[in-house]
Parts: C-alpha cells; sequence; structure tokens
C-alpha cells in the first residue's frame, strides 16, 4: 500500500492525551465560572455565509479568512465569536430575555502567518452581556469581576486586569482639539510599552501631526500613574471640561468602585489611560489583562463595552459589554513558560483492573462496580504477562491497580495496588471502592496553572 | 447603514438556549460515561491536509467533502472521527500506550444535499480501543455495554443494540462458494427491513447472479431469528464446514456471554444476521442501534471491529473496535419525536437576585454568596419597573427570585421567592444558600430524554 506520511497542519494544536486532560480542565474551568454567573451556553456554525459573516467588512482580518465555496455557495469559517453572536441576536431578538448573557467556547479561524505560538485554528472562550436599547455600566464592572474569579480558580496569581473607558480619552483629545486625529494617536499610544513615551511623542508630533504642547499634554496624560484612586484623582483635575470626558470619568469611577463590591483585590485591576483596544467598537470601558511576570506576551483576555453589537443586520439597539480569552494562546503560554501543573491527575482511569485468570468475570463486576460508584476504571483485557500489565499501569500513570488472580477470587477479594507506594492490600470489592474514592478526593481540587 | 438579512445556513444546527441546555446534558452525559470505562479526550482539528485526510480515498463521502485551499494548501474539513484518529495514532505511536482508550466529541462535515434531518456539520460522539499488534474479544462486548450504559442514562429505554460478526457473514458466502459476490449479497440484504425478503431474493437471483437454490439457502440464514441463544444454535448447525465462519461464531458466542456480564440485559442487544455494516472496514463483530419505536429513522449509533486502522499511514498493524454516535441527529429525531424531557432546568440561573433600590452593594454581597456556594445568580441590574424584572424572571424560567428592598436591607435579609409556587419567605442570605441549593437537589438528576 501506498503511504501518506501522516501529519497536522502548522498552526494547529493537537495535543498528546495528558497535555489534552490539563486544556480541558482550563475549559471546563471556564464553563463553570462562566454557568455560575448565569451566563447561558450558545454553540453556532463554525461556517456561515460569506455575506452574513463579512458583513461588517473584515477589516484587517479579511484577508486572514478562510473563504471558499461550495456548490453556489460563497463560506467563511468565523474568525471570531462576536459577529455569530451577532447574527444570533439579531435572528433570535424575539425569542430571547434581555440583557442576555451568553458564554460560547469555540474554534476560530485565521490564516495568520504561521510563527511560534500563533495558531490558525484557535479556542476563543467569550462572555457578552447584551442588553436591549440600554444596559447597566454594573455589567461592566461584573465582566472583568469574572475574569478575575477564573484566573483565580485556574490557579493564576500574577496577573492584573487593566481597565480604561473610551469615553475619558475621545473626550480628553476633543478637550484638546483633537478629535480628529484620536484615532491615530490611540494607535500610537498603544505602542507606550514597547518603544517608550519618547518615540510615542516623536510620532505624534510627526506623522500624526500633533501640535509639540498637545504632544506633551497628551504625554502628562498617558503617564498618569499609581493607585486606581490617586489615577481616578488626577483624572479629576480635568473634569468639567468636556462633557464625554466626564461621562466617561464617573463611568470608571463606578467600574472601579463594583470591582472591589465584586471581591476584586485593588492589586489584581489598575485603571490605565493608555489601554484602547484598537477597534472603533469599542464605545465604554475597555478591558486587557497581562500576566505579571510575562509582559511580552500582551494581553490574554480582552474586551469591552459597545454600544451596537448588531447594526449590519438589525434596526435594533443592541448595546453590550463582553470579553474574550484566547484559550489556545493562553495553553500555549502557560506550557512554555512552565506553569501548567504537574499534579493534575492525567491518567484516563482511576483503576486499571488487571484478570490474572482466564475466566474474566470477577474483573468485569469490579470494573462495573467501580464505575458505578463513579469510579473511571479500565479493564485490561490483553493476555500480556504481569510485568507488561504494570509496565501498562504506569505508563498511564493510573493511581490503582486492582489484581484478580486465582487466590482473590477464590476469597472474593482483590489485591488493590497504590500505584504511588507500591503497597498492595488484599480487600473486599465495596473496600477497594471505599480506598480509591477516599484517595481521588485529595487530588479532585488540583488546578492546571501553578503560580 | 446597509442592513444583510441575518441567517444560519441550511444543514447547520443553531439551537435557541433552552435546547441548547438539553443538547449539552446529552453531550456532558456522553463524556461523563466515556471517561468512567477510561477513555481519554481526544480534540483533532477541524481542518486537514487534503493528502492526509483523503489518503484512504473518501469513497463515496468524497464528493460531499468540504474542500478548499488556502494560499498553496489543499484542505479539508474533516468528514468523521475516524481518519483524523488513524493519523494521530499513526503520528504518535511511540508515545502512546497501547491498548490506546479514546473518545472524541466533535463536529465533521458533509455537504450532503439539504433535506429535513440531515446536517452538512453535525456531532459525532466517538469511542475508539486501538490494539499494537492484537486485541482482545473482551473490548468487541464492552463498546455496545457503554452505549447501553449511556442510552439508558439519557433516559432512552426502548432501543436495541444488533450485534453481528463480519466473520460469520463472510465465512457462510464462502461455505456457499460465493465469496466473490459477498459485498453485493451484503448490500442486499442490508434492504431486507425495508424491501422484504421477496425482492432481495429477486436482486440476489437477477442483479447479483445467485443460483436460485443458493438464494435461498441465504433467506434461511438471515432470517434466523429468536433470542440470543436461539440464534447462537440456529448458527451451530452451519458449524463445521468454515474456518472463518467458526472462528466469527466463537466470536459472536463470547461477545453475547460478556454482553450479559457487563450488564446489557438481554432484551436490549440482539444478534442479527442482517446487519453487515457497508464498510470493507470492518472485519469482526459490528453494531447497529434502533430506537424500537422508530426503526424509521434507522441507526443511531454504529461501529465495529477492524484490523486496520492506519495501513495508509504506516506499517504498524493497529487493530481496534469503536463506535459512533450521530448526536447532532439523535438530538433533531429525539425533538422531532418529542422526546426530550421538559423536566431539565434550562434557565440560565438558579436565583435572580434582584435590586430595588438605588445602592447595589447587597445585591453583589448576596450574589457572591451564592455562588461561592456553588449556586447559579445572575444580578439584574437594569433599572426596570417591578413587573418588568418578574417578567424576566419567568421568560428565563429561573426557579428562585431574590428580592432586595429597602426593608430587606436594613433587617440584613433577603425575600426569597419561589418561582413555582409564588410563595416569598424573608430570610438571611445563609438560610437562602440553604434553601435554594435544597431545591436544586430535587431536580440535579433529570435525565434529558424522558422516553
Amino acid at each position: 500500500m501506498e503511504r501518506v506520511k501522516p501529519h497536522t497542519l502548522s498552526g494547529f494544536m493537537e495535543l498528546l492525551p495528558k497535555k489534552q486532560v490539563l486544556m480541558d480542565k482550563i475549559t471546563a474551568t471556564a464553563e463553570r465560572v462562566y454557568s455560575l454567573y448565569g451566563f447561558t451556553r450558545l454553540d453556532t456554525p463554525l461556517i456561515e455565509s460569506s455575506e452574513v459573516l463579512l458583513a461588517k467588512g473584515g477589516g484587517e482580518t479579511e484577508k486572514q479568512i478562510y473563504r471558499f465555496t461550495k456548490g453556489d455557495t460563497d463560506l467563511s469559517l468565523r474568525f471570531d465569536l462576536t459577529v455569530p453572536l451577532a447574527k444570533y441576536v439579531a435572528m433570535n431578538y424575539s425569542e430571547l430575555s434581555f440583557p442576555f448573557r451568553r458564554y460560547q467556547i469555540g474554534k476560530v479561524y485565521r490564516g495568520e502567518r504561521a510563527q511560534r505560538g500563533r495558531f490558525r485554528e484557535f479556542y476563543q472562550a467569550d462572555i457578552d452581556v447584551i442588553g436591549d436599547g440600554a444596559l447597566d455600566i454594573m455589567n461592566e464592572a461584573e465582566i472583568p469581576s469574572i475574569i478575575y474569579r477564573l484566573f483565580t480558580e485556574l490557579g493564576l496569581t500574577r496577573f492584573v486586569i487593566r481597565v480604561n473607558n473610551r469615553k475619558v480619552l475621545t473626550g480628553f483629545y476633543d478637550m484638546l482639539g483633537l478629535s480628529d486625529s484620536a484615532a491615530d494617536i490611540m494607535r500610537a499610544v498603544d505602542k507606550l510599552d514597547k518603544i517608550g513615551p519618547g518615540k510615542v511623542r516623536a510620532i505624534l508630533t510627526g506623522d500624526v501631526g500633533v501640535p509639540e504642547e498637545r504632544a506633551d499634554e497628551i504625554l502628562d496624560f498617558i503617564s498618569i500613574r499609581g493607585s486606581n484612586s490617586q489615577v481616578l484623582a488626577a483624572l479629576g483635575r480635568y473634569a468639567g471640561r468636556n462633557e464625554l470626558f466626564d461621562l466617561g470619568l464617573s463611568e470608571l469611577s463606578a467600574v472601579a468602585e463594583y470591582l472591589v463590591a465584586f471581591g476584586v483585590p485593588e492589586d489584581h485591576f489598575a485603571l490605565d489611560l493608555t489601554i484602547a483596544r484598537g477597534l472603533d467598537y469599542y464605545t465604554g470601558t475597555v478591558y486587557e489583562t497581562t500576566l505579571l511576570d510575562h509582559p511580552e506576551v500582551g494581553s490574554v483576555c480582552s474586551g469591552g463595552r459597545y454600544d451596537d453589537l448588531a447594526g449590519y443586520y438589525t434596526d435594533k439597539k443592541l448595546p453590550g459589554v463582553g470579553i474574550s480569552i484566547g484559550l489556545t494562546r493562553l495553553f500555549f503560554i502557560l506550557d512554555d513558560v512552565g506553569l501548567l501543573s504537574d499534579r493534575v491527575p492525567t491518567a484516563p482511569a482511576d483503576v486499571l483492573v488487571l484478570p490474572m485468570t482466564e475466566d474474566r468475570s470477577a474483573a468485569v463486576g469490579l470494573a462495573t462496580a467501580l464505575r458505578a460508584a463513579g469510579i473511571r476504571a479500565q479493564i485490561y483485557a490483553e493476555p500480556k504477562k504481569f510485568k507488561a500489565k504494570m509496565s501498562y499501569a504506569n505508563r498511564l500513570g493510573v493511581p490503582f491497580a486492582a489484581l484478580l488472580g486465582e487466590d482473590e477470587i477464590a476469597s472474593g477479594r482483590v489485591s488493590l495496588k497504590d500505584m504511588r507506594t507500591g503497597q498492595q492490600t488484599l480487600m473486599t470489592a465495596e473496600e477497594a471502592v471505599e480506598a480509591v474514592r477516599g484517595a481521588l478526593w485529595s487530588s479532585a481540587g488540583e488546578r492546571p496553572v501553578r503560580e
């Protein structure tokens, strides 16, 4: 037979079983946390009509889109979970109750240039709250508080959610008479961390054409630092000069206050005037999340408040707020910097049942009893030597092996071997169930990340 | 703004939130049951290189495949989960431990003609056990026993897993000197349920060219009916004439015996000589699963034993046994025939917290306490009238609303309203947590299907 070399496309993550367990634990934690906050799960197609998916125009991502025809139909793979949400809400408007809170965890596709840590197929984990005509500011604080809880439950400790407000920025540039250049200015300011204030100033006064003294005012503004109350106090000095700015400042103050009420410690969120998020889409609070020890990877969770989710589909005004985690990339980074825990049990079974006799009915009976008790059990049915069986158990990393030889069967018992200690104890099936159950409790709460 | 009419492609299932909860419950049940039997979860890309995906040749499905190019790369969307498994095992052979037990639940793509109940994007839920060179027969009984358990946990009662063995069929046709026509004969026999024995006989003696007396022998053979022991006894009368047949019969007997040992009641599996599964791929035990009250929908879960998983990628002999559920289609059928339960809680939250005062810190505190106890809570933050708030609670179907007005806050309590009974009780936050937790227990075990 002519053979094809099996391979997986570059930019597509495919994990070995033990790593997959950790990835699954991260995904399951996100699902659990999102559910606790009353978000309902959506599952939308990966393929949409190009007309629908690209209604807004793909912008920078357009050339990255996987687009093709099948028959006469022009199709595209989704490149984020926001456009499918907009479609869904516009389509099902009369069936949904608002505020509509949904989460979606699914794969999206972007044909980016392949490079280390960049993926063409990757999971996004999104939450959004959509209002019908209006949406209370409290949601803009609850969203990052959910991310705080999720990251904490994953086991991360060294992260900060950076918060800003687009109205504050837009109002400030308006105040300076620079509304027309605001987008260019924000793009330049966004590079502050990478290129430093000197070069940002040079871009502002050069390419963007900002007058010298205005550039200094901008640099003063974006270098406002300190505790959240210090930042708010510094912003307060600009109050009363621009309506939009004042509204943004009051929103930012409210968000900061609610974040504390929602239990986010002050050292895990920072008001940061350099955060803008590229898209015009955002109109209020915006978020980025940074791993403190790995600033080089940029934001691992971003989002914000928008006023018009689905204007290209419907005349309903649907404001919302949402945030998205690039789970595949986050997983890659955590693995890369050595933060994935080695304490999470990654074996596919809790007990490997090893029949040592021709008649394997005792093994079937024991496995059935274990499974009935919620314990994951595998029968090793292959007629291999004892050594091969134990070697298999070791390679899988199962915590227990249950040996059923003639002696055990004759006495109606099982030899339960703790694979970590090597200790082997003769006991009844009921005792084995209890022993395994007790041991599993101790590792059940292990978090996928250890920082 | 020019608007695009939002729509979802035909043949793509997209559910409203309450239906999605039921679909998710079915998927979660499959994951839980598969895990209990020691299967590890895999997640492979939806896009593969066409060279890899179509190495075997797509056969009948080839023209249904979503195939396109991106840059210079010839890509295809996976059309099942078996080819990606073959690729994965061949690629990662030295990293895996055999028998390798994996489950995968994921979307696959087939551009079939759109018709009711046919999907172009659908979930498959697969389990496979792959051996390295050999695989014990016990696996061929364990696999359908897992399906029995899964279907039972879903709430289905009226189903039967039909079991046959390809060696019995191949050996029988060999016995009759009809080896060369065996594939055509099996295809004709496969139509027995639909067209009846008379027409099957006509095809056999006509198109297939089987002699009259041989056709009668075939019809006698495939009309063997009765209890599993009666079928085995009837097959025993053919024993001793063909080695492959005898081997197949011993395998079928062993599988029937183990199925009982694994706890599958005799009325939930049937030895059925008409089952063949189209593909040459299968070499031993084969399965189909029928809903007794809906035979018209055909098999909802099929699979079997194969000897060569990945011959087009590797010279390693990798025999295995697997079974696949078309989850999307099964869900569609269950919904269509009215078998989805209306007792599963489908609300996105267990408690809707309703602040009635300007200061909403009590609401935030209560929601935080509920969530800390694992109770799904949503704060309704919009400044709407009481009636609108209660109407929202009713539409979501939340079992409880927690009212926080001035009186409640002043007394450090909450009015917990049971939305089903309308009863409203003033209590502390701790009491509310306990009351909700108790009520949730009673509906936690509801199965997604009610038969």
